[in-house]
C-alpha cells in the first residue's frame, strides 16, 4: 500500500513550502497519519532548508511494516508521538552502549537524513524505535509539544541526579518554561522562576511556580534562597554572570535553548561553585516514556494555541513563535 | 604550649614577606610542624593579597587541641596532609548535606578566614576536618603535591561517573597534566594527551598516556578515536570548539586550571553532543583518601622540583612557576 503525503519543508528562502510524495514502510517502519504537531523553536533553524518540518509530531499507525509485529508492540490503530530524534541506527557506539545521553550518528538528526518527510504534514513513514505510544489521559493535541519541548525540559529534572525537594530555577516562561515549571512542582520541587516580564507573574504561579523574580533592569538580585538547578529557557541567553549568586554550590546549569551565542562564563566561576553546565539535547527513550506517563498522572500539559496544518498555519504559527507572541506553544491541526 | 611560628606571604606589590606569628590550638585543631609544601597556581592568585600562602602542606602533629582525641583518630607524631580547602564549618548547608561536591561557605576559603598562616611556612594550626593522614608508602616531598594538584585531577576521574576503559582526554603535560596522566592510566584508561610541545612526547609517554597529539598551529584534528572526558590542565585556556569534534557524544569537560577567560562555548555546541561542563574545585574528603591510598598502591607521585623553605627559596619557585618553567610540581623544603 504505502501512502501519498504532504508535507510543509523549508526553503532557501524561509518561505514554507508545500510539498507531495510517497513511502512504502519498510520493514520496521509504520506509516502514522498525523493528525497533530507542536511547533517548536527548532523547526525555526531549519526553515531556511530544504527539509521537512515538524518533529512533534502525534497520529495513528494506519500500516506496518513486515518485521514490525516481531520487534514491536505497535499495531496498526494505535495513537503514537514520533520523535525526530530518536529514529537511532541501532548499531553505532551510542546506541549500543545505551548510554544515558543517546547520540546515534545515523540518526535523522545526525547523518543518513530522511529529510522529504516531517509531522509538519499528512503523513510519514517512521520507524518504531522513535515512536511512544500516548496514554488515553493525554489528549493528542497536547501530547505533540509534549515529544520535543516537554522531553526537554523534563530530562534533566529526571535525569540528572536532581532531588526531591530541590530548588529549581527557571529563566523564562514561554513553550519550554511553562511546562518545565509544571513538571518540577508536580516533582515536588520549589520552583523559582526569573522573568524579565512582570505580566506573567500570575501564570507562572498558576503553572506551580514558588516564588517570581523579575529580571529586568536587575544588576544584581536581592536575597533569595539559591537554587540547585538552572534550567534556561529563554529565547535570549541571559547573562549567567547575573545569576551566579543564586546557585548553590554544585548547582547545574542546564542551557536547554538552542543558541549559537557563547555561554561567557570563566572556568574561575565554575571552579569556585563547583558548577556544571550541561547540554541536554536528546532525551533518551526510557526518559521520554517516563514522561509521558508522569504527564498523563498528573495532568500535566501544554498550554497551546492551535493553528490548520496547511501552508498558511504553518507560516503563520512559526511567525508568532518568531515574534515571541505564542502562549505557550502552538500546534498544528490536521484539517 | 602552642606555637610561634614564621609564613610566608603575599603582599600588594607581589613580593613575598617574611611574618612571624604565635597560635594555640582551638580544641579540634592541631599543631603540625611543617616539613614540605607543594608550590601550585592558586598560590599566585594570592600572591598580591596580605595572607599566608600554601596550602599543599605535609607534616607531623606536634600538638594537639582538647578535644581531638574525642572527635578525630588524629595523634601526636602523625604525618599529615592539609587541604586548605576543607576546614569546614561542619553546619551549613554544604557540610551537613554530605553532597559529593562539598563546599562549605565558612570555610577557610570563602569566608571567615585564617590568612594570617600557610603552609609556606614552619607550623600552622589546623582543624582535623581538613587533615589526611599520609599512607607509609608516599614520601612527605611527594605528598604535597597531591594535596591540591592531585585531588584536582583525580576526583573527576573518580567521582564523576567515568567509567573504566574511558578514552581521557588531557589538555597540557604540567603541574596538574603530569598527574593526571598517570591516575588515569593506572585506572585502565586509554590517556590521549594533547599538547602544544612535541618535546614533551616521550615524557608523557612514560607517564603513562596511551596517544600524543600535538597541538601548536593545528585548525582541526586529524582522525582521533573521540575521548569520553577532557581535562582541561593547560595554563592558557584552550579554544575548546578546536576540541569539540574529538569529544564523544556526551563527554564530560573538565576546565581543572582557574582561569577568568570565558570559555567560548555555545549552547549549541553543548546541546548537539549533550557535553557537560564542570567546574571541579573541591574534591571531597572520601575522594581525597581514595586517591592517597590509589597513590600510594600504584606508586603514583610527582615529579618535582625542590626549593628551600626560606624567603628566597618561595620567591623563585613562584617565578619559575609562573614563567612556565617548573618540571612538573615545586616543592618547599624545611630547613
Amino acid at each position: 500500500m504505502g501512502i501519498d503525503f504532504t508535507v510543509f519543508k523549508g526553503s532557501k528562502t524561509g518561505d514554507i513550502v508545500e510539498a507531495k510524495g510517497h513511502r512504502d514502510p519498510g520493514p520496521s517502519e509504520v506509516i502514522v497519519k498525523i493528525s497533530h504537531c507542536g511547533v517548536c523553536g527548532t523547526d525555526e533553524h531549519y526553515r531556511h532548508a530544504d527539509q521537512g518540518l515538524g518533529h512533534e509530531g502525534v497520529g495513528i499507525i494506519t500500516e506496518a511494516g513486515s518485521s514490525v509485529h516481531d520487534v514491536s508492540e505497535f499495531r496498526v490503530g494505535d495513537r503514537v508521538g514520533m520523535s525526530w530524534f530518536h529514529k537511532f541506527c541501532g548499531y553505532c557506539q551510542s546506541c549500543v552502549s545505551g548510554s544515558h545521553q543517546n547520540q546515534c550518528i545515523n540518526s535523522t538528526y545526525f547523518g543518513t537524513a530522511d529529510w522529504d518527510q516531517g509531522c509538519f504534514g499528512t503523513a510519514v513513514a517512521w520507524d518504531v524505535s522513535a515512536l511512544f505510544k500516548i496514554p488515553d489521559e493525554i489528549a493528542s493535541e497536547d501530547a505533540g509539544p509534549l515529544m520535543c519541548g516537554g522531553a526537554t525540559v523534563w530530562d534533566p529534572l529526571y535525569g540528572a541526579g536532581v532531588r526531591p525537594g530541590s530548588r529549581v530555577g527557571v529563566i523564562g516562561i514561554g513553550g519550554l518554561g511553562h511546562l518545565a515549571i509544571q513538571f518540577a512542582s508536580k516533582m515536588g520541587m520549589e520552583v523559582v522562576v526569573f522573568s524579565s516580564s512582570e505580566s506573567k507573574a500570575q501564570r507562572a504561579f498558576e503553572f506551580g511556580a514558588s516564588e517570581f523574580h523579575i529580571t529586568s533592569e536587575v544588576e544584581k538580585f536581592g536575597s533569595i534562597v539559591k537554587v540547585d538547578v538552572l534550567l534556561i529557557t529563554a529565547n535570549t541567553l541571559p547573562d549567567l554572570n547575573l545569576y551566579l549568586q543564586v546557585l548553590a554550590p554544585g548547582a547545574k546549569i542546564f542551557p536547554l535553548t538552542v543558541s549559537m551565542e557563547s555561554l561567557k562564563l570563566s572556568p574561575l566561576s565554575l571552579i569556585a561553585g563547583c558548577f556544571t553546565v550541561s547540554g541536554s539535547g536528546l532525551a533518551p527513550v526510557a526518559s521520554i516514556r517516563a514522561m509521558l506517563a508522569f504527564a498523563a498522572k498528573h495532568g500535566i500539559k501544554p498550554q497551546i494555541e492551535r493553528f490548520p496544518m496547511t501552508h498558511d498555519g504553518v507560516t503563520e504559527a512559526m511567525q508568532k513563535l518568531r515574534e515571541g507572541k505564542m502562549r505557550y506553544r502552538g500546534v498544528l491541526v490536521a484539517a
